[in-house]
């Protein structure tokens, strides 16, 4: 199971009922954060969310809407008695930009860790799931992430039975070990159908479309992306700013074969979202107007 | 006129309906905020104020609540299109605390001029108000601080007459001017009655109570007071912490002979301030329980 939260939905800016967009995730106890903005500490508690099993805050860039609340929140984070080591991840520049915005969130009791990104993509396993960065075509380098629950394929006893394989091996194969016996070698591909469907969640702001992007968001279960501007007259304004319009997003999500496209981030001067959908519905049917604090929990699709 | 709100009454963290603590105030065209957490400039959208004649933003001290949020404020006020200065006044390390901070909020259309505070009292004439800071008790250097606006005496045209003073000096006269001229010197108090009521706001967090306090908030039209802590048990914590209980700020108010006590600066684990506000009242009855977005408008006592 993966808790999927958009915290916020707002660019640029925090507003009245709509805050900075942001994304954290939950599975298996540990829970991830995309960007942090001012105001995203609040965010979390109005979802009734925990501060304390954050273990992962990644960046897509430093931009002041994308990180200006991470002393807060590690502040928040300390005197809910944490203590064990968070780990923040973003572009080059991480360390120096998070020890510059510390001046003011001093003495944490935990410690932090460093990790930045320089490829045009890095993966990552963390606590059962696998994060992806890849770069994304911004005024300042810029990073989307995808995260992944991939899953095996399914055990047959049957072949195992048939294969004569020890009963007391069969756990270890069904978790795609392969085991060295004096009975012989027995791989998992002897026990297990093809990989079944696992679990993918793709988030993406501040970038113009790009190739890379499709290619990484490729059949998610969401796509979280934005679209600064619904108005057609914005076109020449994302261009310039390198943002999406919604209906470029909705060619994205198109493109990838996505279930599902959650639109974020809009400009301050984009009033009414819900007003400029149905371009980008006919572009790709199953686009949604992202609403601050919307979530989902995702399962697999086969539960045995 | 002076327009006070009170942004938030949030301590130590910002709580969805509680930001955090912080003063704006409006006077003659000019804005001066004091403090900028996590949220402000959300608040101050909220209040439906401008940015933009926000010209002075004190700080009484650089732990993260009180100043988290000045990187965003100063962002939007650059996108309000903004170019005039902004002068911003703290405790020594202003200037290296805000140019930390700045290292997400770069390129700003308009130049920071920056005064630090040493002394134990400092006193500022802004914009036809007098800005004095002056020294508290916390755990670090801590300021608060009073807005005043003086007014002369009342003019009395008749002393004017009798006196033989020419009718062209009597509006330098009336505005507190000493006019020399061939047919003689005269002085504001021939034609002026003694200076009458103006207008006093007194703010004041992170501190305990304190003698300076008592004689700086001296008959302040509003006091707005640190109370963290309502609940009696706390008072060891209050202590420790370097914070006050609700009822010494009332002992302060009433030391001061101020108009109005409003309570602000709430422990988050206080939630119902209301709760302990009998106590309070019992020392100085006009205390109010500070809310977000309390506000009001100060007009002289004396109308003309």
């Amino acid at each position: 199971m993966l808790d999927v939260c958009l915290l916020g939905t707002s660019g640029m800016m925090p507003l009245p009922g709509r805050a900075l967009t942001a994304l954290m995730t939950r599975f298996g106890g540990s829970s991830l954060l995309i960007d942090c903005g001012e105001g995203t500490q609040v965010a979390i508690r109005q979802k009734g969310w925990s501060f304390h099993p954050i273990d992962t805050i990644c960046f897509t860039h430093y931009h002041g809407d994308h990180i200006s609340g991470l002393p807060g929140l590690l502040l928040s984070m300390g005197n809910a008695e944490r203590t064990e080591p968070v780990t923040l991840i973003g572009p080059k520049g991480l360390e120096k930009v998070v020890n510059s915005l510390l001046i003011i969130a001093q003495g944490l009791p935990f410690p932090l860790q460093f990790i930045e990104l320089t490829g045009r993509e890095q993966e990552f396993s963390v606590n059962g799931y696998i994060l992806r960065a890849f770069r994304v075509s911004h005024n300042v380098t810029c990073y989307g992430y995808t995260i992944e629950i991939p899953r095996g394929g399914k055990f047959f006893p049957e072949l195992a039975k048939e294969k004569n394989i020890p009963v007391q091996y069969w756990n270890r194969l069904q978790h795609g070990e392969t085991v060295e016996t004096p009975d012989g070698v027995f791989t998992p591909d002897m026990v297990l159908g093809p990989p079944r469907k696992g679990l993918k969640v793709t988030y993406c702001t501040d970038t113009r479309p790009t190739a890379g992007l499709v290619e990484n968001a490729s059949k998610s279960d969401i796509l979280i992306c934005e679209g600064m501007y619904g108005e057609p007259e914005k076109r020449a304004k994302a261009l310039e700013k390198k943002h999406m319009m919604f209906t470029e997003a909705a060619k994205v999500a198109k493109d990838a074969e996505v279930q599902e496209l959650w639109l974020t981030h809009y400009s301050p001067s984009l009033l009414y979202p819900q007003n400029y959908m149905r371009d980008a519905k006919k572009i790709f049917a199953n686009t949604l107007a992202g609403k601050d604090l919307m979530s989902r929990t995702l399962e697999f699709a086969e539960k045995e």
